[in-house]
């Protein structure tokens, strides 16, 4: 099912991935982390940063990528159940490959 | 009935639309969420933030849009009994299709 | 009676408005309201911004305007028994039409 | 006299009016106003701001031109027993025609 | 085995040095360092901070550099039990050569 | 003796003039002034700010002026048994002509 | 020896200079100066910040130069027992010639 959801501006959906499939995927995120980050899927883009002269500064991830996100960063919604995140680009700190 | 009000530079005019309307709609905005969003109509724009280059950028948004906006920004105001806020347009976090 | 202050940059001189009056004009600001806006009128206008190259951005007010503002922005004056607010035009927040 | 003060940069020098004359004038700024401004003439500019390319950006005031200026801003000084404001002439708020 | 994170924008994953290590290799950092260092390598590089004109200005360090980065910097994740830290390029103070 | 001290930047080396001194001199500094003034004579210039060019922008002062300065701006040194004040030529307030 | 540290971006590296060799070299730092300063030998720099066009910005510094440089700056380090600063060029406050 398609998700109807449109990020605005340099904001991005992430889906969060439950820490038992992080586990299962490789990274461990320790407890102790003083910033701790959490695992998730792009589910769908904005439209991207503005640069100086007023271009869009195309994403670096795209939708289906696996991401490591900032856990503190952003605003959690539900939709159809599932829980989302909408964040700015700049906390997503790596991909997944 | 035409609204009457003007938003000025990047403001946008909102009509929140109430949580028992949100339920139905499929988008539901958790409790516990840290930075709660809210859903909303553009009923107006402004005419936009300027660049670098004294440009108008236009706005991602259009009146009529339903959209997710930051629970705590922006001004309330009642017009002919009704609620609205007028907010900057980096609020908008999300259209909603 | 010509008005005898000439706002400096950015600034402009609003009048506000009876909240008597504006109960009748259709707009009615909560009580409850976190960052409250006033009715007023414009009476005069600065210079305006200085963009990056150098050049003023016209206001997007005119004198004579019916505005919402900032409550709590500018500062207050007094000429000849009535009270004035000169503040950023980014304190404006729309004109009332 | 002429005064033996040369601002530097942004800077004016102000000589505030006392509040008796302020009166007189037909400018009162109430005792309860939130930011108090204050009456004064310029007396002496400096060089002015820099813009992006490096030109001076021409004062809107002159010497001689009563202001209204924040009363808490500048800096406090006295020459020949007559106290002075060195201020920036982002605090000088309008001028009084 | 290939590590399998991509760092995003102008961070870099970090895989820290023990501190016994550290000693071994002549670089001692006091325990009363106010704002202490922390010996690591480079193990991967993201695409860089964008300059004004929306090119990506190059990392100063390479994949395998061994580096000194801020201790209070950066995000800790776990990668097949393996502790690495994903930081800005500004928080890497030195490469040791 | 010529200084042996060259400035770095947009500093400037002061040589704060004695309180009796000025005096003197005519400009009194009230004890009760919010931000306290302080006299001076400039000593050695640094390189100078650069602008978005990468130009440098040529001081306002020069060596041997007399100058208004922050008093608590900047940073006291001893030189041969003078003090001296290493601050931003942003901390000079006037030149006393 | 030669030195196996670089520092990175604006950085520089520093040598501070014992305060007994300081008080014979000319230049005492008063024990009630607010934000004491400290000498030291630069002993190796790093690329330098970048300006808007993307170039680098030559320091004013070269290895060798004796220098003043703010106390609570940067960050310790020790290598083969003897103390070092890592610390931004913007905290070097003049040159000693």
């Amino acid at each position: 099912m398609a998700l109807n959801i449109k990020p605005l501006g340099d904001r991005v959906l992430i889906e969060p991935v439950e820490e038992k499939e992080v586990k299962k995927g490789g990274i461990i995120i320790p407890d102790t982390a003083k910033e701790k980050p959490q695992e998730g899927i792009v589910r769908a883009l904005g439209t991207g940063k503005l640069d100086e002269n007023g271009k869009r500064i195309p994403f670096e991830v795209k939708v289906g990528d696996r991401v490591l996100v900032s856990k503190y960063g952003g605003t959690e919604i539900k939709v159809d159940d599932k829980e989302y995140k909408l964040m700015s680009s700049d906390d997503l700190l790596a991909i997944l490959e």
